[in-house]
C-alpha cells in the first residue's frame, strides 16, 4: 500500500476562519493532539506574521515531538528566515514557500509577471534549502491558471530542491475529474522519474467536494493531503482531515494507499478544536458529527444491532467514540475521577510543562469537578470531557468571578450583580440589561474595566437533559484583538459569566489574536490556498 | 445544456434524521419553499406508514403546485394504493416503489432470494403504472451488492414501465470514480436507446463525498439528483441540494447541465429547515455556512473588494444572502414593516390557507415585532427572518405564556415563577432547579401538567451582539412523541421558555411525531437509501 502523508494545517490555514482566535496554550493543546493523532507534518503557523506567531511556530517547534514541524514563508528572504529561525528547535522541520500561478493573483497579490515569479521561486526555494533539506513549494489557485505556466513553475521549484510539491485549489472551484487530470499533468511533467517528490493536495470546501478532490488527487499520483481537524479554514473551510482518513480506510481497496493516523484519537481532537475555536461541529458531519454513527442515534437499534453491516461501514470505536458512558457521581472519589481521565485518553504520567495534566492541574480539575457533581448530581463521559478541556489549558487568570446574582422578569427590569477579583481586588458592580445575559455581561464590562465587543455567543447543552451541563462560546473584540472563551455550569447564566471571564482574560494576557487590517492581511497573511 | 432534475427528499429522509420531527405546518411551508425554489419533484412522505403521514402527503399534493408530487411506496399493493389515494389530489404525481439490491438486504430485511425481488418489482412497479405514468424505481445498497444482479433488476423495472430508476449509495461507501462508473453501466446497459429513462443518484454522506458522487453521476449520464436542503438525513445525511445545484451552476463550463432551481430562494429556505429541523448549519458549511462567503466574513475588504474574483467563485447574491442589512426599529410602523417581509421575500399577496402570511399573521407578526422592538431598539433582517419563522406558522396554542420571573446566583437557589393560560384557565407555579433554566422548566411542566424529557436544549445569538435576539431551540419527547420548539426573545431564560411551550403545544395537539419502535423502524420505514 502506498503511505498517504497527512499535513494538517488546523494552526495555519484553520485558524484563519474568520474569529477564530486560539491562544498560545490551546495551539500547543492541538499540537499535542495531532502528534498522538501520529500526523506526519504540522503547519504551525507563518513565522514572519508577528512575534506571536513566530513564538507559536517555536514552542511547537520545541515541545511537540513526532511529526516534521512546517512554518510557511512567502518568496521572501526574510520569510524564509524567520521560518528557519522559529523551526529551529524541532526534531524535523519543513519550510513551505508559497506563491501563486493564476493571471488575477499575479496582478492584483503579487504585481509581478510570470518570468519574474519563475525566478523568485528558484532563487528562494534554494535560499530555503540552505536552512532544511525539506523544503514544500506551493502554488496558489493553481486550477484557474495557466496549465502551461504552472508545469514550468513546479518543475523550476523541483529542480531547485522543493521535495513536496503542493497544488491549491485556493478558491475550492476544482472537480474531482478536473483536478485529478491536473495532479495527473503535474505527476507525468515533474515528478515521473523523481520518485522522491511528493505532490500535494490542498483543497477548499466552497463547492462540498474538498474531501473527493483530494482523494482523487491520490489516485492521479498525489502522496500527501493537507488538511484541518473538523474542515475549518476561512470560507467553507478546507478539506476534513478525518474524512479523507477514514475514506482512505473504508475504501483501502480502492484506494490501494494507508495513512499511519492513529484513528482512535480523531474524536477527541474534534471535540478539542471545536470547543477552542468556536467552530460548531454540525450533527450531520461526516465521521465526527453527532449523528454520524447510527447506532448512536438511537435507530437500528435492537432488530438491527446484529446485523450492523447492514447501515454501518465503518465502527464508532474506531474514530474513538466510546459507546460505554462513564459516569462519575458527586460521591466519587479523586482515584475514580482520574482514572476517568485516563480512561478518556488524557496523558497524566508525561505531562507537558505548562500543558495540562500535572498534578496541579489534576487537583484544580476534580475540584471544579466537585463543585459540578455536588450540584447536579452525575456527569458523563461527555461533561467531563467538556469540563477538563474548558478549565484544563493554565493561563494567568487576571479576573475571577467571585460572585453573581441575578434576577428578571415579571416587570422587573433584568437585574443582575457580580463580584469579580481583579488585579485592583474585588470589584462590585450591578447592572440593567435586555436580558440576565446581557445584564451579566454589562456589570462585568465595568467590573473588569473593559469594553469589548460581543462577537458571537452560543450556548449547547453537552448532554440531552434538563440537568445537563451548559456550555457557552464566546468571542469578544477590543480593538484589534480577539479571543475565545468558554464556561461550563449547570446554571447557563454562569456558564455566560464564566465564558466572558475567560475571554476577557485572554485578552487581558494579550494571548488573544491581532485582528489584521485589510491591508496587512494582503500584504502579510499566509496564503488560504 | 442537459436538464438535471432536482429531486428533493427533506420531507422524507432528511426528516428521518434522529430526533428531527416536523409538523404538518412546518412541511407544508417546507414544501412551499421548495416550491419556490421550483425543485422539480417534492418526496412528500411514505404514505402508508401511518395516517399522520398520509395526511401530510394529501395535504402537499393538494396544497403545493408547481413540482411533481412523489410518495414512498415499498413493493406492496397496500403501500402503492396508499401512495396513490395520498397523491391523488396532486398537479403531477409520482410513484417511488423501492426494493435492496445487495445480499445483505436480501437476506437479513427483506428475507426473499434474488428471484422473488425480480419478480416482485416487475409486479409492483406495473401495478404502480396503474395509478400513474410516472413511476420511480430504486434498489438499496447498489454499491455493495452485485452488478449482474443490479443491471438485470433495473431492466427488469424500466421493462415494467419504469420512467425513473433511481441509484440509491445508502451506506455513503462510494467514491466518484466508482459510482460514476456504476451509473456508466446502468446507462450503457439498461438506458442507452430508452433516452426518457432518467437515472437518478441517491447518495449519503458518510465519507464526506455525497455531492461529488452525484455529480459524478451527471457526468455518467444521470439525469436525475436526490438531496435535501442542508444536507439532513440520518447519519452523515444525505447530498446538499445546495451544494450540487450550485457547483453545477458555477462549474456549467465543465458539466454542461442546468437544473431550473431559483437560486435566491436557497438561503431562506436552508434557514428555515434549519430552525424546523433544530439541525444547526455548521460555519464552515458550503454555501449556506456563516462563514461561507469571504465578503461577509469581514476578511478580504476594502483592499480586496474591488478584485473579488480573486477569492470568489460566486457571488451571495446569488444564493440570497442579503448584503444589505435591512434594519427596522422599534418606532417603524407597520408599512414598513410589511415592506420588510416583502423585502424578504415573504408572499403577502397570495397567502395559502392556513399557512402564514394572511392579514391577520401580519398583524400578529408586527405585534411580537414591537414587543421586542422596544425591549431591543432595533432589528435587522436576519432578526425579522427568525421572528417570523418562528412565530408565523399558526397552530392550535393550548398553552401561552402569561408571566415568567425567576431569581438565581449569590447562594440563592435558582428559583423561577411561571404563569401559563391552559385550557383549564391560567396556572401559577414555582420551582426550584439546577439553574434558571432547569427551574422554569420544571415549573412549567408542572403548570402544563406533562412530564416531557428535555432531549435537545440550544441556544443560538440570531446575530452577534449584546442586544442580539437569544434563539432557543428544544426538543422534547412525551411517551413515543417528540417534538421541537422554538423560542425568540433578548431575553435568554425567556426564549427558553417560549420554546418548552412550543414543542409542549405540539406535542398536546398531536402535531409530533411518532417515534416508532425499532422494529416497526425495521419493518415500516423508508428505506434510509
Amino acid at each position: 500500500m502506498r503511505h498517504i502523508r497527512i499535513f494538517d494545517t488546523t494552526l495555519r490555514d484553520g485558524e484563519q476562519s474568520p474569529g477564530v482566535a486560539l491562544s498560545m496554550q490551546q495551539k500547543l493543546e492541538i499540537a499535542q493532539g495531532l502528534a498522538r493523532l501520529n500526523v506526519d507534518i504540522i503547519e504551525a503557523g507563518f513565522p514572519v506574521n508577528g512575534a506571536a506567531e513566530f513564538e507559536c511556530v517555536s514552542r511547537v517547534a520545541r515541545e511537540v515531538r513526532g511529526p516534521t514541524i512546517a512554518g510557511l514563508a512567502r518568496l521572501v528572504k526574510l520569510d524564509i528566515e524567520r521560518a528557519a529561525a522559529a523551526l529551529e528547535p524541532a526534531e524535523k522541520r519543513r519550510i513551505h514557500v508559497f506563491t501563486s500561478a493564476s493571471k488575477v493573483h499575479l496582478e492584483h497579490i503579487l504585481r509581478k509577471t510570470p518570468e519574474q515569479i519563475l525566478e523568485l521561486s528558484d532563487q528562494m526555494v534554494r535560499y530555503a534549502r540552505q536552512f532544511t533539506d525539506d523544503v514544500e513549494f506551493s502554488a496558489q489557485d493553481v486550477m484557474r491558471a495557466d496549465i502551461d505556466f504552472v508545469l514550468k513553475l513546479y518543475n523550476v521549484a523541483v529542480d531547485a530542491g522543493a521535495t513536496t510539491i503542493n497544488i491549491p485549489d485556493t478558491t475550492g472551484y476544482g472537480t474531482p475529474l478536473e483536478y485529478g487530470r491536473v495532479i495527473k499533468r503535474i505527476y507525468d511533467d515533474v515528478v515521473r522519474g523523481r520518485d522522491h517528490i511528493h505532490i500535494s493536495a490542498h483543497c477548499h470546501d466552497d463547492l462540498g467536494m474538498a474531501t473527493a478532490n483530494s482523494l482523487a488527487a491520490v489516485e492521479n499520483g498525489a502522496t500527501q493531503i493537507e488538511c484541518t481537524i473538523n474542515g475549518i479554514g476561512e470560507r467553507a473551510g478546507n478539506t476534513s482531515l478525518e474524512e479523507v482518513v477514514m475514506a482512505l480506510y473504508v475504501r483501502r481497496d480502492h484506494y490501494g494507499a494507508a495513512t499511519q493516523i492513529h484513528t482512535r484519537e480523531l474524536y477527541r481532537l474534534s471535540r478539542m478544536v471545536e470547543r477552542y475555536s468556536g467552530m460548531v461541529v454540525q450533527a450531520n458531519k461526516a465521521i465526527v458529527g453527532d449523528n454520524a454513527f447510527a447506532h448512536e442515534s438511537g435507530i437500528h437499534q435492537d432488530g438491527v444491532i446484529k446485523h450492523k453491516e447492514t447501515y454501518e461501514i465503518m465502527n464508532a470505536e474506531l474514530v474513538g467514540r466510546e459507546a460505554a458512558v462513564l459516569v462519575l457521581g458527586k460521591h466519587s472519589g479523586r482515584a475514580a475521577f482520574k482514572k476517568t481521565l485516563k480512561d478518556l485518553g488524557y496523558d497524566l504520567d508525561n505531562p507537558v510543562p505548562d500543558q495540562g495534566m500535572t498534578e496541579d492541574t489534576v487537583n484544580m480539575l476534580f475540584k471544579r469537578f466537585k463543585e459540578v457533581a455536588d450540584r447536579k448530581g452525575v456527569m458523563d463521559a461527555e461533561e467531563i470531557r467538556a469540563l477538563v478541556e474548558n478549565e484544563a489549558a493554565p493561563q494567568a487568570k487576571l479576573f475571577e468571578l467571585e460572585h453573581l446574582q441575578f434576577m428578571s422578569g415579571g416587570g422587573n427590569l433584568p437585574t443582575a450583580t457580580v463580584v469579580v477579583k481583579t488585579p485592583k481586588g474585588s470589584k462590585t458592580e450591578v447592572a440593567v440589561g435586555d436580558g440576565p445575559v446581557d445584564a451579566v455581561y454589562k456589570a462585568l464590562s465595568d467590573a473588569i474595566g473593559l469594553k469589548p465587543e460581543l462577537e458571537i455567543y452560543r450556548v449547547e447543552a453537552v448532554t440531552g437533559s434538563t440537568e445537563a451541563l451548559g456550555e457557552v462560546t464566546v468571542k469578544l473584540k477590543l480593538g484589534e484583538m480577539i479571543a475565545t472563551g468558554n464556561g461550563v455550569s449547570p446554571d447557563v447564566i454562569e456558564a455566560s459569566a464564566r465564558a466572558y471571564l475567560d475571554a476577557a482574560n485572554k485578552l487581558a494576557a494579550g494571548q488573544a489574536r491581532r485582528q489584521p487590517t485589510p491591508i496587512e492581511e494582503v500584504q502579510r497573511r499566509g496564503p488560504d490556498e
